[in-house]
């Protein structure tokens, strides 16, 4: 079983992804808890790229590159073998990011985006898809707070320095995507607090493992 | 005026290049030399990652996503602007490569490269492509005589690596991209002396400066 989150800058995915992983677990099944960009050893450099304010004057078109790279090495080399093991996949971003971000973000065609993702994944589509849903205005203040304090702004916050209007961009290509695509995905309300969604994103879960 | 060099290892592009920038700039022409992968901050990074004799277990495709990011950033940030400024633009391999070594060579299918390579460059095509073209064999012993001459084995070595068998798709490749596109492209023997080549290069660029 393959499971994805997705969701803006701030909508909790670490923390809702460590705890589902957590009651997996629990529940006897063996994880792979796994991310994109990231996830691989060529994944950590080019997240590093991707990731970093450095990289303001990266090109649309070659951060779109360098996702769909990490993307065809990361399905390559982690997902497939630990599917083929039999182990549960859990992954914190997947093509619909592409599509959120580079399509309805950045402006880029969508059409095109789903093409290229076919070709990075080679036919590889998640068994399910959790989108953690939130006000893009509400995430970005909690993502800002986050990096603050752990001092990922540098490091990791070129998506946080965006404009509001992209984050709402981003969250509306999200509600697109799971609307044309709801037997992948389920929307989950990330206002609440972390215990509710939790229970939530399990119900989600437990209902596909049975 | 945008020329690219293209050919299989050990053709002697880097050497042609050299002598043709420097006949370039004897006739009064300002000149950038350039190269892909390679001609920009991120694509040194990616570089190191694409040629490395480490990096043997990367995937197809994202060694294709990883050229085309390298390609987009490096049209963006360094040809484009300089043929803006009126220079002519030099560079070491482009669009063909791609075409040629993960098509011909890898066997991805070459219809979808050059879609892709649109996507990457934004249309824009070469006004000349000078084919250095050399029997894949004499190209090979030529590449690894001069990578161990000079250390280059582990640090760029990758695709000296790959079976003979390989560059020979390459070479057929190149040849058909050729045929394929007679305006663009002069195929140029290679396997004569240096001099020689570099005198038949000087002609092809002289007849469309004209």
């Amino acid at each position: 079983m393959f499971v994805t989150f997705e969701g803006v800058e701030g909508s909790g995915k670490s923390t809702q992804i460590g705890r589902l992983c957590a009651a997996l677990e629990m529940a006897g099944r063996r994880v792979a808890l796994t991310r994109q960009p990231g996830g691989c050893e060529l994944g950590r450099t080019l997240r590093a790229i991707l990731l970093s304010q450095k990289s303001s004057n990266l090109d649309d078109r070659a951060e779109l590159f360098l996702y769909l790279a990490d993307r065809a090495q990361h399905v390559a080399e982690v997902v497939r073998p630990a599917l083929a093991a039999g182990q549960v996949v859990v992954c914190d971003r997947y093509v619909d990011s592409t599509v959120a971000y580079q399509g309805y973000g950045r402006g880029l065609d969508v059409a095109l985006l789903t093409q290229l993702n076919e070709v990075a994944v080679a036919g590889l589509q998640p068994d399910l898809t959790l989108l953690l849903d939130l006000d893009a205005a509400t995430g970005l203040t909690r993502a800002v707070a986050r990096n603050d304090a752990s001092g990922l702004a540098q490091s990791e916050g070129r998506f946080e320095a965006e404009h509001l209007d992209f984050h709402t961009r981003v969250r509306q290509g999200y509600l697109a995507l799971a609307a044309a695509q709801p037997a992948r995905f389920v929307i989950i309300d990330a206002a609440p607090d972390p215990d509710y969604v939790a229970q939530a994103v399990w119900q989600a879960v437990a209902a596909r493992l049975a």
